[in-house]
């Protein structure tokens, strides 16, 4: 992963969240109030499904990519369920320092750029103008944190190492007529983001037949663009994450099927039946959104 | 149209979309990534209605107003429908340049602005990280010409030329008692902007008749702000696009008529009546928002 | 209140309202049209409940805290019922200036940074590019004065000397056995933000006995942390607002309550029983949004 681009203005601080505008404005006005420049503060999202942990963990590494190897990614998304977790930071080898409550939301992007080392935010180091005690820790740990790293605070400067709580993203297996994954993510347009790899299928395949859970399989186009999908026709295609993605043309298929995240989904491919043209789907595959 | 306001901190970037915020975020970071300073960076809206091309074609020119001559906008809303289309950029003669995809988006905003030459964008001649062959055309292909753009580029160095599909937004009809259009955008307050010029509608208009479709007509008054229309009232007034737009006081007319984006409206309209007092509307009209 | 922070970049103006993303771009396309630089503005909510006046009015206050002295903050919830009302500057002790409409909406701020002086915006001292009478005033009247603002005008060359509408935030009672509020904000997660001061309930307390309106009252644990709640379990904890705020574990409290902005709230407390353990909840609060 390369994570040339330099920082103009400063080092950058990304927030993400499912606080939404109102209580993301109170972690912009935090950084702001302790100095960090409006240009440097980004938002990445705040709308994200309210306590949908295991999505937000998926987007955070998407959606951090690409972003100059100084930021500092704040992330707040915190069911609260189990025990107390702490706030931590991630040093990472690749550069970007991570901002968050340690229950497992930080881990996939914090192994995509190579864990360094982890700190428990001790809220004592940090210059806060309120007391400690709410329960919005977004603006009143994170924020000041991350306010502290843009400026040069070496993150072991914040509290004491600490074992971060692990957390993987569910990954598909490869079963003996094509692979069992599950849903990581429900987008906008009600799209189905799987955890198959778009590689594990190969170039020659024009249909796979797909199941929502333990339901019947029925067989489904494997198209290139979602163009090829007429109204109203459940297919598949390969995302823009390189995973497996199934759509319904013009539709959602998410309510199609009544899928949300973590529903399992079984695939099955083999190659192009002779009979079918070579032209039903161009062989380069080509994007749309 | 003038355009006048020079760039402070390089060229501007507008980025409006229908993809939400974790796919919009993707498009800043490979802005980011590209070496575009985020203060360059604008979001304009990316809750645009899903696959809602005719809107967003609207309401991407009536956002687009403003901004620097220099600055690049970037829109992504593609149904998806029909054949093949190519990702474009149009030069215009006022200045800003537009990246989008050929399904007519961009053309209501060039028009305005006056399209100079429109290009096909050959992903070939773009600095990317990530291989073609993705869905998602707005961080994989507009992003990174955009980039281009911004720092320099002419629209010309992108691809061959191209002469792009034709869209309008419709317009609206005189008819002898008035004029009949159609609903173009449905705001967050479920008032139905129609594309009605409110200049057709004299000064001495107390009331209108309005029907939704083959609809009964009804009498509904034509007001100056929102305030005079009491709790639940059903009127019509002269939106902040200066086109006729329908409201319900307090209220939602979208939900109360059942109207959306493609309702045909047919409104008719005569000389205020005498025994109306003059103070009803007063003469000036004023505003609220 | 501490407002210490300089401007790096020019003096800031914020952006709140409930007018959606397609409108608050229009204003931040005027802003920026009138010589502001993108990176001075800043938006702080659009998605607020619709002609929500009393929620944003509380939102607004909360949001704006942190600012640097020298913000400009622009808010536009305007419901529109009762008559005329003007588009007002206030300028404040503190530092920040306000700009919105008379209806109460930027009088809880503007209360908490202390009122120098408010004056009524006269539009024809502004500069602007569309004529007067539009319905759209965040456009057209407070985004070219708050432009006018930052560049150094000041209110009182905005229009001539007015008393503001008085509006209060709602303030809860004591009552013999506790208090009696109501519902100040309803969150993203559907949490309950009450009017009662959170320092009102003693440390030694473990369960509050809650009402909704004049329904049956029931005893909640009163806790410090979401995760404290089990799943469903209906509970109070002090908000990020320093307000009581009532919860659900993983659930939504409006819905489960059926409780809005407005609810009435009615609260009694008493001391920890000895019978329960001192771990029950820990001694010092914690957060963890």
């Amino acid at each position: 992963m390369a994570r040339r681009p330099r920082a103009r203005s400063g080092r950058l601080v990304t927030l993400t969240s499912d606080v939404g505008s109102a209580y993301a404005a109170q972690m912009k006005a935090a950084l702001i109030g302790a100095g960090v420049a409006p240009e440097q503060v980004i938002d990445l999202a705040h709308d994200l499904p309210a306590h949908g942990l295991r999505e937000a963990a998926f987007l955070l590494r998407e959606m951090a990519r690409g972003f100059p190897s100084s930021t500092v990614h704040v992330a707040v998304v915190d069911p609260g369920v189990g025990g107390r977790r702490a706030p931590i930071v991630i040093g990472t080898r690749a550069g970007p320092t991570l901002v968050g409550p340690d229950n497992g939301l930080l881990i996939p992007l914090a192994e995509e750029l190579g864990v360094r080392a982890s700190y428990r935010i001790d809220p004592a180091r940090l210059r806060r103008r309120r007391p400690v005690g709410t329960t919005f820790e977004g603006r009143d740990v994170f924020a000041p944190a991350a306010a502290l790293l843009v400026k040069g605070t070496r993150p072991s400067a914040l509290g004491p190492r600490i074992l971060p709580r692990p957390y993987s993203i569910p990954e598909a297996a490869r079963t003996s007529a094509g692979a069992r994954g599950e849903v990581l993510h429900v987008d906008r347009f009600g799209n189905l983001v799987t955890n198959v790899p778009t590689g594990w299928i190969g170039p020659a395949v024009a249909d796979l037949r797909f199941a929502l859970g333990s339901g019947r399989p029925r067989s489904v186009p494997w198209v290139t663009r979602y163009e090829s999908l007429g109204r109203g026709v459940l297919g598949a295609l390969g995302s823009s994450f390189g995973l497996v993605e199934v759509a319904v043309g013009e539709g959602r298929a998410s309510d199609r099927l009544r899928a949300d995240v973590g529903s399992t989904v079984v695939l099955a491919w083999g190659p192009r039946p002779a009979v079918r043209g070579a032209n039903a789907n161009s062989a380069r595959p080509r994007k749309r959104r």
